[in-house]
């Protein structure tokens, strides 16, 4: 009757789950272009909630400030859409989903342009994605191509790989 | 390429997004068990960033407190899967993302148990739903059939359907 949100991603989105669960860590996600579809592919695997805090969609840009406290001065100077944006959401969201006064260990926020027209002279599909871990964030920016739809899914798809990427590389780091 | 996150709700969600944007409201929304589906049905429909501010997935149900505001001792009483629980959700996300002091106009919630097991004696499909407007609340309670998924997909179609039939008659009671 339904098909998975983000087709082909329900096999990354759980190994990203069981290497959360074999760390006991807790995840928050911070969405912007991607609106809800990044963790709605997450919550399709039965367990989530072992790991799953929640999430935050920053769809309207002053919500990346008010609640993910994004910069202002950033937003202000170049837009909802850079790797630094992104950073900030990815950090933000796992404060703003503290739980008795623990921040969520893990952060994944994407921010981008779906289309169909681009607010200012990044292309559509400019998408920047982050991951944040206690001590690190990683950025990526991607171009991808398609139609709103198709952007959006990429998006999500791949910050679940960028996700379980930097979790992986955790262990080395340590 | 892809498929809209909840098959058929397209035309619900243009609605949705239409008599929003005639009455200059703005949109907030709370998801447990859809998880995003909801908020990203939305999302995918162009011009909803006129509306749409964003939404909070309270997954984990310290969050419902935490963020949207949920009374504690009404989920310790009786857990996340409650027509209150729903109704504090869509009035405490239309606070979680206010802007310049100012409340998202109408608030969306679903909380309920997707399964494939239930956490306490109601039945796996058991879904309240809720939708605050200024000055009232609706709640509405199913029971829906089929997997994970199906269940998600009933809830946030419905959802969306409960929104649009309580903006709409905000006209008649005023």
């Amino acid at each position: 009757m339904t098909s998975p949100s983000v087709p082909g991603t329900y096999g990354v989105a759980s190994q990203l789950l069981a290497e959360l669960t074999a760390r006991g860590w807790s995840l928050a996600v911070a969405e912007s272009l991607t609106g809800g579809l990044l963790t709605s592919a997450i919550v399709e695997i039965p367990g989530a909630s072992a790991s799953l805090r929640g999430g935050v969609v920053a769809y309207d840009t002053r919500i990346k400030q008010t609640v993910l406290g994004v910069s202002r001065q950033l937003l202000d100077d170049g837009g909802p859409v850079q790797p630094e944006v992104a950073a900030q959401m990815a950090r933000g969201v796992r404060v703003a989903l503290a739980v008795d006064g623990a921040d969520a260990d893990v952060g994944i926020a994407t921010t981008g342009i779906a289309g169909p027209v681009s607010p200012d002279r990044k292309p559509v599909g400019t998408v920047d994605l982050a991951v944040a871990v206690p001590g690190r964030t990683r950025t990526e920016r991607h171009v991808f191509r398609g139609d709103r739809d198709a952007i959006r899914a990429q998006a999500a798809a791949r910050a679940l790989e960028l996700a379980l990427e930097t979790i992986r590389a955790c262990v080395t780091d340590r």
